[in-house]
């Protein structure tokens, strides 16, 4: 990305150099193409990430080992991997703790320095994930989509049990995945909204137990799902000031509203939120172990991603798609 | 009360009837007033109760026995209790997982019906808790205050460890509970937070490790004393716009922001609170075991209750300098 | 029974009476039998319940509302209900906190009072699940099989992430449940292991990822599937010196052995049990919402018992039947 | 050590080197002496660690850096340092969830390799915990005796409340800091059982709330104390057959015994495990943060170690007095 508010350039690249011991240099399989890519484009995480441009961005990868720094142990060249998005220290209390989206020295390759869309990108050895026997191109979503959507299904199915309702609003690159994941780490009824009746049809065939469409009264529908209470917990995978409102106002007395998707306010009357106990809380992307978790679900085959493949150079066109909100499931780069 | 926005009167009544088999009449000796009487006299609550005029707030008590259904088990005429302030049906799922004020048929004294600004009060046996060799004067505002504290400080102290930095905004009724709970339910630095200068003095000599006046810019304070970082919980016993702001901005990341007191909104930007992964959460008053826990604490000369007798005539006084924010410690009255 | 180690009588029975204001009289479809009614005639639960004979024994019962007392709201004749074996008093604070098999005041119709193996059977409102649209003799065995193999599984399943091992050992009455229900409640591999062949397959069918034939060396068969390391939990459904030993041995570091079926001596050294960290921990039937939970769960179709019916006046053919191992999942009595 | 069941030698050592990036030299400070240093001499942990004698003793150290491996950032010559006791890899599935101890790499100086009986030890990166601030002569029993009753108060805690019994079997170098930590991590009434009157007296001084002399019969004491119901947890630091057997049996019902101290067997009857639900439970050191949070809780001024230093070469002097039971407090080794 060379300027903010344009499009991506494809260029040359060299090949990358490894810095510290514990590097290792990946060669790209997939790379999924991700909503954030276009908050960055319009330079949204500019404040948070300081980054100078050009630089590459791409924080969804897997890929083959290519080059291992001299401190790293456990893996060699050709190694199928799949990438924790973070490079983290391993040594802060949030890496002690396993939360490695805290670390207090927190690299993000896509963000903050070069990433994913190209031929080869660099990270720590604490981030890979053993990939053998899957197919890298279609798990690379895992990356970001499948991990960040795991670690929403898990605060979400906290507050559930048999029989509770967990909403899923927006059925694309993660809320596909939160479906299949809230069947197998929840025994809640599944409600899906979205605007558009494909991804309705997609969220039913992945497990939903009711769809709502929200181009009607997305709040009346799931109030009469849940004969009047609402959900006990709903993800909001879009992030607009409409689905913020919807999953705010669809929550029942004790209710999450767990936000991955960003973009709105969160606005609320706290005699509200005091009255009837809510809590809304913020997701972001997920640790380590829990990438480890859902590529072992892959591997068992409770979850699967729908991806649409395409070369490198086609990343502009991707993106096109993205924002109009055409796209089903998650595209991804084939370098 | 017999008008929204007016005084209250005080007037003869007539000794209540036992109606149900699990009922009890309690004797009061003491009564708390509560900022929710202020917004009950405001006319806030009627929306949620829909309770009809004139009726007895009060819903902080303590008293003893004065007579019991015939169902009512181990409970005898002038036995010392305290009352949980919910009158709770035992059998929905909320009761059955302890989680009183969450129970699909609960009752709420003072609020929804007769309360204890009175000399005596109607409840349920469930609601009752035994307080033997305690003063029951003092320890009535461990009825709501207290419990809506400890409920609180659970919620604040799930995200602290030794060293953390927990917030207390407000050292009135509740907040002055709260900072002596603190002290023995988490090993976190306690910062209280207010703009009266004798109620900072206050909270120092119950165990706050930092005080903060509000007056001037309390976020930068806050920032000043976790060297930038903010705090990893923090409770608004307050509720004014000011404060739900303050307490907001003052979180460090993961960090959890626990409301109290209500009155003004959240507003808060969503990709904040994914960035920084952000908890808002609403505490409302507490449940059973909380109220049993902390009758049980303030045995153990753990948590004191700082309060002022009046007489019930003098009702109008008190809720008067409530408003004014004068008040130290806890108003109780003593019918 | 009127005798120990003597067959049961079956006798004509007075018709019951209220005698409490929250009781309900329940008319039997379903009483399911169960290991325990073996060790109650075997005198090994005398010590423990100071029962008088003769009594009716019978602790898994489904039926329809006969008869309810003055205090009871929410049930009327003909209502279908599963009954929680215990009765409970509602206050204590193991009932407060949801532990419904820890109630101070615990009462265990057909353990210290008549139970189920009757037309009639007397239990308590709290004890009561509704069983709306199930077949109540095909479900009677959730009331106690199925609720101990839930509680059980919950225990295993916080030991546990996708692709852990955990072991069931016995694939009997409530072995073949929680097979079904580690299924749903975890995502680890299920190693199943019996002496019973046709039990195996059972495990099998019903989705265990492994199966491991007892009568052969059933650590050495568990060491091997989990490449060494051994199970992160394991579940004893049998109870005898051997299965104990089994289970035992069969744990890695940091694993958890829960002990259901009872009749041997847990004997392990102490050094091992630090240098692996291990737990081992007894396991009480289930409480109400755990009942409330699998009911749900049977109603959703994710929980299916295999049972065999018998008029009231075979069951000292079940008993026989169940002593010698060869009954396939639950034998439910008819009245 | 050159021979098991042989005094120790003190002997010339050369200057350790540094073989891999991320390991540091530690001058050491503080030594601390250990039962598990008399179990290391009788040979009872050979078949655990397989080391080649002749090596060095001594697993509880603090001391300062005087080298660091090329790849280790944030620690400099002669930063004070305490040394959390194991070396781990960091990468494992233990390591990310913070579980150091069940690291699948895992190294121990003074177990598996050379320790702290010496002037300089080597450890890694990921061992160290700063000790600004602190003197390390008297800190340095917190790395093993501290952490290690760190570990097992917070097991023991997860069963108490405010007013519940929790029980400490042995006053010694890690029961003494255990009663300390009960003050601070629960609100239970502490009871500390010994045979040693002078360590009774310790007990009380450090906040046991009641003392049981186990001389006289340590069960019966408790059931007392706990008016008949027995204990919520207990701690057993000693590890004879007799303070097994004290601990086992002075459970309640759901109670929960954690083994510290070990040398004899676990005997107990499944019937009365479930029947009671008991949890019996071993507990292994402690984790990085839980050494980190001990540090601050010393800082704070809530945790003092009752020391007693002696020169590295009366170590066997030392070993001697600890096994006839007579040290107050814990030796350390000042080399």
């Amino acid at each position: 990305m060379f300027e903010y508010h344009k499009p991506l350039k494809v260029v040359e690249a060299d090949y990358p150099k490894i810095t510290r011991p514990d590097q290792v240099i990946v060669r790209i399989k997939g790379a999924g193409v991700c909503h954030t890519d276009l908050h960055i484009q319009e330079g949204m995480w500019h404040e948070k990430t300081n980054v100078r441009l050009p630089y590459t961005p791409g924080h969804e990868n897997a890929g083959t080992i290519e080059e291992v720094g001299e401190g790293v142990e456990g893996f060699k060249k050709n190694d199928p991997v799949i990438l924790h998005p973070a490079v983290t220290d391993g040594t802060c209390r949030a890496c002690r703790a396993g939360e490695d989206m805290h670390c207090e020295n927190l690299g993000f390759p896509g963000l903050d320095r070069d990433g994913g869309f190209a031929e080869f990108v660099v990270t720590s050895v604490r981030s890979l994930v053993r990939a053998d026997g899957l197919d890298l191109t279609e798990i690379a979503p895992l990356a970001d989509a499948g991990l960040t959507a795991i670690r929403a299904v898990k605060k979400a199915a906290t507050n559930s049990y048999p029989g509770a309702f967990i909403g899923v609003v927006g059925v694309g690159g993660l809320g596909h995945i939160a479906i299949q994941l809230l069947r197998h780490m929840s025994n809640a009824s599944i409600i899906a909204v979205d605007i558009v009746e494909s991804k309705l049809k997609l969220a039913e065939q992945f497990g939903a137990h009711y769809v709502v469409d929200a181009k009607k009264d997305a709040v009346k529908s799931i109030l009469e799902i849940t004969k009047g209470k609402g959900v006990n917990a709903i993800i909001d995978f879009v992030g607009t000031q409409a689905t913020h409102d919807t999953c705010y106002k669809s929550l029942r007395k004790g209710g999450k509203f767990v936000i991955v998707g960003y973009g709105g306010m969160i606005n609320a009357r706290s005699i509200d939120m005091i009255a009837s106990e809510l809590t809304v809380e913020g997701s972001l992307v997920g640790n380590y172990l829990e990438l480890a978790d859902l590529v072992e679900l892959a591997r068992q085959g409770k979850v699967r991603v729908v991806t649409n493949k395409y070369p490198l150079d086609r990343v502009n066109e991707v993106l096109e798609s993205l924002k109009g909100g055409g796209l089903m499931g998650r595209a991804v780069l084939t370098p």
